[in-house]
């Protein structure tokens, strides 16, 4: 598969631009916001692409073109408040589906937050950021693409043990973006995961395991 | 029909608890959010109920039970920033949606944003209310109520003429809040304008010719 990676230069999307550069089985495109993020990246040998979330949806159609799968794990980062909240966790994630769409990609696996489909379990702290997580999460159902939304718990930067659990619904618990990535990776040809949303924390079970068992 | 007007003491909402009050085909259950709005039009004679947009939807629902239609006409308000935007324009709106079909409404006329459907078409100065708004419209069409959705233009504060010009598409134009409230006052048993969207700004009809011959 040829992979449209957007948020490549994110925590978990650098693991990810790892992953895929060294899979047999896929290729990786980047797409960054930034021409130095994507000189960046070319310079480690990985194709890259600028497109920004703000942009209209054509510009990222454009990016997609010739892929089979996008990945979505960009975000605004807890820093710049909830205007760009809206713009880019919100408006921007949904412009990508639209796009793939467009583009006639039809594979999609969105990293999401954990519970963000249960109202009463968000975290009160950044209720804002859940919202439009949850509206992202619910458009993306809403389309045609074999989708796949994988909501993490607290992420943790320690690296990753490859034992996970995953469901529908889990308790509150912690994974390291190391396992979030290689979960995301593992799961862009596991039909088992297409038009399926699960929570995602460290567990028992190797990812490859806890996907086939979903 | 009853009716569960959100947003009573909005601009909008006021010449709503109006019409409705006066009307001989509707009554009007008015929602708000604090204790003294529901006091203030209890002595006004109008029924009156609180609920919050940011609590749960089952007491919004509680509040719709009986209720054969609900309009929407909230808002956050343009001084309280993209968080409220995200808990109440675009959640909280939701919410409604969800709780109309909780409680066995069908019918539901949402107070939208004009040209709220093309985002090429947005406000740059408020895009993030524009998002909001435009997802709880997507959510609302996406929903099985009887929904009709009007985009009002500029709103002024003068009093209506009773003329406006509607349709999906138009350009960009203004119309006294007096005049959207006659609009969706009249929307409420014209079956014409069921699973309809329309931009509206002031005109050369009358709000029923207008809503006939949409």
């Amino acid at each position: 598969m040829k992979v449209l990676l957007i948020g490549a230069n994110g925590q978990i999307g650098k693991h990810l631009v790892d992953l895929l550069q060294n899979s047999n089985e896929h290729t990786i495109r980047a797409m960054v916001r930034k021409e130095e993020q994507a000189l960046a990246l070319k310079e480690k040998g990985v194709e890259a692409v600028v497109a920004d979330l703000e942009g209209p949806v054509d510009s990222i159609a454009e990016a997609a073109k010739g892929c089979d799968t996008v990945i979505f794990t960009a975000g605004s980062g807890g820093k710049t408040g909830s205007d760009k909240t809206l713009l880019v966790d919100l408006d921007g994630a949904v412009k990508t589906v639209e796009a793939a769409e467009k583009a006639g990609v039809n594979r999609y696996v969105m990293v999401s937050a954990f519970q963000a489909h249960n109202r009463e379990n968000w975290n009160e702290k950044i209720r804002q950021y859940y919202v439009a997580k949850h509206y992202a999460d619910r458009m993306l159902r809403a389309s045609n693409l074999n989708y796949t939304i994988v909501r993490p718990g607290g992420l943790l930067n320690e690296p990753g043990t490859g034992k996970v659990s995953l469901a529908e619904n889990l308790e509150r618990g912690s994974i390291p973006r190391e396992d979030v990535a290689r979960t995301v990776f593992a799961s862009l040809g596991e039909k088992n995961t297409y038009k399926q949303s699960f929570d995602l924390i460290s567990g028992e079970d190797s990812v490859e395991e806890a996907l086939k068992n979903l």
